[in-house]
């Protein structure tokens, strides 16, 4: 049996006694480190918490591990009971669907344990959740390669009046250039998108296209670290968010579309002047 | 302290540790009955197992003491600890934002922990949670009012190639009309809406309007009791799944938009065909 673990968006304490209970038992347990190094801080350290409250070793699963090597796990869950632990839900921002397939593929019995993820837990900001349209993904532009695919997804979710939620990029485990051309794997650090750097991205875009899908003065949120106690909100234009230091990862940043009294109120109270009289309130 | 503590889908081990720990502190803990009566098929009996796991009386919050009486909540939460428990996540389907504004207008600090609602865990189905557009709810249809504003919506979210999920009307605790006639309230038993209904009432809207938004061989994903041990999930168009017994609630429908082949690998998967031969494998 494969069980499939969602983690949640804070720290070890998020998972859910149903998911405790199962990595309890099972034989292996792996850990997708891919997002989690980033948002759980994963040192060493970490890790033996995680350790210590399961009552089970963790066997990191890097990205390459994931993308290349999920035969072993698999085959692992075709004798025995195995939990993969996934940052948010299994079928959060990153899908685990091609491994469901799989895995059933094999004969594999597949489980999954639902908790939060980015993608509902994002509500906390005040807006409706049934009001957002496709969620968009930000990547890192580099002097030649500055994809702007989500500029026509925003512009249609804009024009039915719904808001966007953006992930940013994360670049974990990314072999450099100059590793790949001498044929031996170093990997650059660890790199994340920062509000500011989707801020300047998107107006850089929409200076391009020019079709008004937004400007500078665009009603937006951002929010960093998301579910945890250092979580932070705060609502302003892109000129102003801007400005503003949001400190570590993770980040993400809603363009809010139309709003109902309700939710300008919400925004009124994550509102950035607030926010720096405040900082306390900003927290959840 | 006001705690908004999410439940998650399935029973009560869906908690999160994070979530357990808070409630077992508090002082009083409330739980909202709206939902939570059909999904938890809370019965006495259901109640007192809560009870005992978190080792706290827990009072249920109904409909009206929600809507009318959460002043009382409020004032609790100024000079002590109080869990509110939601089931899903507090801003899933069913939004507290209004609660949070009010919480901290009346200066009661407001902790949030998230948890699975259906607007994530309904990743399962293998649709790409990112690829969904505008979140729908389709209200029962009476003999005098049947409403139609969700069919610009999906014809929208079909327009762009995005899916549609379809939250089903859930009545709890509605008085019944003889009753407010008499002026003596006397409630109408639970009512909660099949995927059957929901798609007799979309093709009746369908024909009025004659948009062609969708029509009877839509593809369409079914999802029932999701998170839960009965869960199942089966794929089809919309004629195929009219004919099929989905079961005790809750339901909840997906209307496909443009697919990408690994999605529909997990549609093939879930097909009603396959569906009937075994079960056991539309559990997840």
């Amino acid at each position: 049996m494969l069980y499939l673990v969602g983690m949640g968006l804070g720290d070890e304490k998020d998972i859910t006694l149903r998911g405790l209970e199962i990595v309890r038992k099972c034989e292996r347990v792996y850990l997708e480190a891919y997002t989690s190094l980033l948002s759980f801080g994963l040192s060493n350290n970490a890790l033996s918490t995680l350790e210590d409250l399961y009552g089970r070793p963790v066997i990191l699963a890097d990205r390459e591990m994931v993308e290349q090597g999920m035969e072993q796990i698999l085959e692992e869950a075709c004798t025995s009971d195995v939990a993969f632990l996934v940052v948010g839900d299994p079928f959060g921002a990153t899908t685990h669907s091609d491994l469901v397939v799989r895995a059933r593929k094999m004969g594999v019995e597949v489980k999954v344990v639902h908790n939060a993820s980015v993608m509902n837990a994002v509500g906390v900001c005040g807006l409706q959740l049934y009001r957002f349209g496709e969620t968009i993904s930000i990547p890192f532009f580099t002097e030649t390669w500055r994809p702007d695919s989500f500029y026509d997804k925003i512009k249609a979710n804009r024009q039915l009046g719904l808001h966007t939620l953006c992930l940013l990029d994360i670049r974990v485990k990314e072999p450099s250039i100059e590793s790949l051309c001498r044929g031996k794997k170093d990997y650059e650090p660890p790199k994340f998108m920062t509000i500011n750097t989707a801020i300047e991205q998107l107006l850089e875009i929409e200076e391009t296209h020019a079709e008004s899908a937004y400007n500078e003065d665009t009603s937006c949120v951002g929010l960093v670290r998301l579910g945890s106690e250092m979580q932070k909100i705060v609502s302003g234009s892109m000129k102003e968010l801007l400005t503003m230091d949001f400190g570590p990862p993770l980040h993400c940043l809603v363009i809010v579309g139309k709003t109902h009294p309700l939710e300008e109120e919400v925004l009124e109270f994550y509102a950035m002047s607030k926010a720096c009289i405040n900082a306390e309130n900003c927290r959840n």
